[in-house]
């Protein structure tokens, strides 16, 4: 069943889940504990860690793993928050994950400012030039990828606007690991990543830490992780997370090449069979899985609904936001009108997606315009109509 | 190859595996998401919730899932914390587990009052009923089992004497669940619980919280959890965790009826094979499936060291306290001096242990006392001591 929400979550690649059920049935032993078959569970995570350090570009003792990048964001905030004085501030893109924003905005009440986004989607970095004047900031924060639009960051830029002036730069690449190229992250003071994203397991991420924060702490009660993050070490899932990572990289010149071309090919199609929609950030570089589209008519509630019938399955936004009620803060940033925020449909493909799966959503899509705008002549429909 | 050190970390049982593969392989989507495929791993996931409430016997609502002991016992203090004055108090016993002592002192610098515990390894709850006096208590913790000695901690009582003077009461039931009844553990105010200490994965666990406390939150970034903690559900994660527990209490009778008696016979036969060996808490109720010895010689990591040589997994202490120096905070409460220490064995059985797994242990035990007090007159042994 084609499944188009893999910005929401990816299935577990086949490779991760053979990692897992090896480590999980060879190497489910503590790896802080005294025997060698512990041992031999220690040496293969050490073996996986400098792998993953070599692919961010950071040093091995950076990197510190934990539940996912939910966790990774909250310790980043607490922890600033907790070193400096009740006088420092953080910047923060108006677009980031809640999982941002909340912990900016507990950790640092009334002292967040905020990199506004353009219409396109990008962050405007012409404003974060002038915040960074302040000598108070002590952390600027801005995603890598975004998790609705696609729209990909301008993080690069950031982190030298940032190292210019001195100021540590936390970049969430929670959307853009494992789909874009992973050189210069580890470059970052503060990394978050996290597997399920990219067809690791849930429940497993890491966060990439300035080498000078020894006192950096995600969770007390033990010295795993360097005492960065006490708790048993979930090596079948740290191992799972690594498989899924060593397959996308190994594969990604031909996702990038193929991938790209094909969800192209979905857009303009589309743009074609359904006149008056509208591509969010299709001036911009964007993740090549990501479709972030304004329909031209009918809640986004109804196509997610008659596409998940026809088997497709798409997205009205990001799934932590689609609990609740109104639009996301992301389309409001963007400066979306509520009106408008409820015909967006977000479209995330797999890095396995086939051109026969986007030819079908095609087909699904232009079906399901058809039945919207059918007249509701028939006796089923006035039946429905008058309950 | 036969594993004691069940204390530390378990292997994942059958019916765990085969319900995270199930899950992660049939219903990996987010919950939270609004197509079908995700509306259906909301019902297993509010199956396994409504399950497991009803084993712990508390609302359904009580119940928040996290990534496991560590982030349920920081959770319970940090919140606690932000809740509470900064004249607040709160009370844990010196044997709790470090992801208990550190939070709590971290969040209540100098305002943590202790328990102590008897040589025998059982909490000294006189103690407490003075400490209770003090109005600014807003906490008591005492765990269910300890995870070294495994003794058996008097919660039930400690949990009635909370209740009397209206101070909320916490037990992390790490070591006590999936071993013992559950009875009760529900009426707690919060309870700890994490799944790779029960034969469940690791990074998976849960925390029991008080229906009125609305503001808990152990992670912020979004509402799942009914708001108590943000982050992807790991749905295939808890479904494996709840299908141990499953296991574990289907088998419970079986379990205690068997287990405790061959745990019994290795000690009795090991006291006979192994004159002036002590069992730390054999007077105290204790866990079916924890041997706590002081060797009557020779130190406890060579005991490992040859015991694993021969096979058998067993443990000098507590994984988390094992790659630091000296001995643990538990023994060090016990009153237990460093000499005596250094020469203390943790063996933990599994649910599973066979009597010819016991006995072999005991005859391993055998043989490494006799190689250990072999005269030193080979040549081998000569040239190691030369060097």
């Amino acid at each position: 069943m084609p499944y188009f929400d893999n910005n929401a979550t990816t299935p577990l690649l086949e490779a991760a889940e053979e990692a897992y059920m090896l480590a999980s049935r060879d190497h489910w032993q503590n790896p802080s504990s005294p025997y060698r078959s512990a041992a031999r569970a220690r040496n293969l995570f050490d073996d996986d860690r400098e792998w993953l350090a070599g692919l961010m570009g950071c040093p091995v003792e950076a990197i510190v793993f934990n539940s996912g990048a939910t966790e990774g964001n909250n310790a980043v905030f607490n922890y600033l928050a907790g070193k400096h004085s009740s006088r420092a501030r953080v910047v923060v893109s108006t677009i980031e994950h809640p999982s941002v924003l909340e912990p900016a905005r507990a950790a640092f009440p009334d002292r967040v400012d905020y990199i506004p986004v353009l219409p396109s989607g990008i962050s405007d970095l012409s404003v974060l030039a002038k915040l960074l004047k302040n000598p108070d900031i002590v952390l600027v924060s801005l995603m890598a990828a975004n998790n609705e639009s696609g729209v990909l960051q301008p993080w690069r830029k950031c982190l030298k606007m940032c190292r210019q002036k001195g100021v540590p730069f936390h970049t969430d690449a929670s959307q853009w690991l494992g789909k874009m190229p992973s050189d210069g992250l580890g470059e970052c003071d503060y990394v978050t990543a996290c597997a399920h994203k990219f067809g690791g397991p849930k429940g497993v991420g890491f966060d990439i830490i300035n080498q000078r924060e020894t006192s950096f702490r995600s969770q007390l009660g033990g010295l795993h992780e360097r005492g960065h993050r006490a708790g048993t070490e979930n090596f079948p899932g740290i191992r799972s997370m690594v498989a899924a990572l060593k397959y996308l990289y190994e594969n990604l010149d031909r996702t990038l090449a193929e991938q790209e071309v094909r969800r192209n090919i979905f857009e303009k199609t589309l743009c074609q069979q359904i006149p008056g929609m509208r591509i969010i950030g299709s001036s911009d570089e964007r993740l090549w899985n990501t479709v972030y589209l304004v329909m031209p008519g009918f809640a986004n509630t109804r196509w997610v609904s008659l596409l998940d019938k026809r088997g497709f399955t798409v997205s009205t936004g990001s799934a932590c936001a689609s609990g609740t009620e109104g639009p996301s803060h992301v389309l409001a940033a963007m400066g979306i009108e509520s009106q408008e925020a409820h015909r967006i449909l977000r479209i995330s493909g797999h890095w396995d997606t086939s051109s026969a799966a986007w030819n079908g959503l095609n087909a699904a899509f232009v079906e399901v315009w058809e039945e919207l705008n059918r007249p509701k002549s028939s006796a089923r429909e006035t039946m429905v109509i008058s309950v």
